[in-house]
């Protein structure tokens, strides 16, 4: 098994993103290949460690950066660190693929290199989402914005083999994300949505409003990628608001100060729920190869999430699954 | 001045609302109409004090409850307090209504029975959301959930109205939800959208991403009402959530237990900026009066919060003002 890192990609790389690979070669035994300026990886790693086993560099001179047009950038920059990745995923000297660089880059790049599954229309990007019960998976995240009923009933057969055969759910319970519980809420999407996935093979609960994601009423969470990005980062934008108003809150007087010295271990545990860098990247689910995006914030413990992730995603087979079932 | 009170709907209707109307009436010194069962809002009135000053009754024998279809509630439950209410105001006999009960039974009622301004096309369901720099405006908040780009911008116009008038801001900042920044980004809708805001005389800052819409990055904030409803509802939820999580984790060990004794007025303090119902209800805009849908889990302190918000719009002329300016 052999996983490609695209080392030059992230608000933290390359440093954190080889170190993340290095702890991830050490700890779950795993191929990488680290694709970018050959010199610059070099001293990363030399930076690190002498111990070059079970680690290849490809050299890449070019990098994508979030300024990139996505589509252009996939096309022009051909001597890229992630054009090169994608290639060597295309041409099976790799298995799969990790980035934390520009989310539509590593997108369009996958669809146009790597390619689609069979018949499938639309990929979709699904992250984890931390919940009352563990977590659950949301798709699509962002990769399609206009979307037709059909595109979100292949999210919601990708997202239940996805998540049956990696967090061992056995009959995953899958919602639709809308704006009222009951059967005919919704707008034209949801309510044509709705009709395919009842008449579906799976395991199909019904409507999810936003604000019950949360609490785990679903283990896969399906919508149109407008809708989704807006949930995923509402979740992020809520999330980050309120822990700085807490932070003000608990450092405003003598009393809290010394409260807050106590409950910081307390804040801490809780900061690591929320973490999702704990669970790893994103996958793109429906594309010929593992893709996985890392957080772009993502730092050496996430890479090293986010690459267990995908061994784990490689080892229950699930790209096959998927291909099969479609 | 006078209001009319549907003071059936909600939660904890019919005790709470007939409090909060004596409150404002004691407080803010307006004419309250309560719309209802007399015999019960009578003993209501009465376990609270022997002044009627300012407070009529019209008597309702029905009620809407959120079981009901909402349209097929308003034609049929003619004897409703909610129906009753709205002809009270289409008739002229108060100036604007406030309820706390189902959402879709006000929003259907007051477009069919108090009707629409001029040639607008479709109210919009506008909550006010807590940020960083104070309160922002949302609207569509899911009275809408397919909407042209032309609704978008008679959103814009009428919240911009609306924040100047009662929140005092000069110059209202309109930020279109969108799933990036630049402009180009997002589905059809917001793309077409972002041309007819650009070229508007709105002060239009482009372009907001959910995550940032508590920072406070635009004072209105214009969407669809079903990513307006998820964006809400991810908040409300995602706020619920940590809240819970946090309590969880404070009251874990000895040590968290002592420290959040010590943190708890700052929590409460904390609590307070996230509480809806300290800003009052959402405002129904584009129709013609004033009409406030205070959240369902209203006490009594949200009630009169939301009787004074509708005092505020009446006194600011809201309504005129948008009329002139469609």
């Amino acid at each position: 098994m052999k996983i490609i890192v695209d080392a030059m990609g992230g608000d933290n790389a390359p440093e954190a993103v080889v170190k993340g690979c290095l702890l991830a070669r050490d700890e779950h035994n795993v191929n990488i290949v680290l694709s970018g300026k050959e010199d610059i990886l070099k001293k990363c790693i030399e930076n690190e460690t002498k111990d070059y086993r079970n680690i290849e560099i490809l050299n890449a001179e070019d990098v994508i950066t979030n300024d990139d047009k996505p589509v252009m950038a996939i096309r022009r920059k051909k001597e890229s660190s992630l054009v090169k990745a994608l290639h060597a995923v295309k041409n099976n000297e790799v298995d799969a693929i990790v980035s934390a660089g520009s989310t539509g880059a590593l997108l369009s790049g996958a669809t146009l290199i790597i390619g689609r599954i069979g018949r499938l229309e639309r990929p979709a990007l699904a992250p984890f989402i931390p919940t009352d019960k563990g977590f659950c998976l949301l798709l699509d995240a962002g990769a399609n914005v206009d979307c037709k009923p059909e595109f979100l009933a292949d999210f919601a057969l990708m997202g239940s083999i996805y998540i049956k055969q990696v967090l061992n759910i056995d009959n995953p319970r899958v919602g639709l994300l809308n704006i009222g519980g009951e059967e005919g809420k919704g707008n034209q999407l949801t309510i044509d949505t709705y009709e395919l996935l009842k008449n579906s093979n799976l395991n199909f609960v019904g409507n999810i409003e936003s604000r019950y994601v949360l609490s785990g009423a679903a283990d896969v969470v399906v919508a149109d990628g407008f809708a989704g990005n807006i949930l995923l980062k509402s979740i992020e934008g809520t999330a980050s608001y309120i822990m700085k108003g807490l932070k003000e809150e608990l450092t405003s007087g003598f009393r809290s100060k010394i409260g807050a010295l106590l409950v910081k271990p307390a804040l801490r545990n809780f900061k690591k729920r929320l973490d999702y860098g704990e669970v790893g990247g994103a996958m793109l689910l429906g594309v010929n190869a593992p893709v996985i995006k890392a957080h772009g914030s993502s730092d050496s413990i996430a890479i090293k999430n986010a690459i267990n992730q995908t061994k784990n995603i490689l080892d229950n087979n699930v790209v096959n699954l998927i291909r099969e079932a479609l």
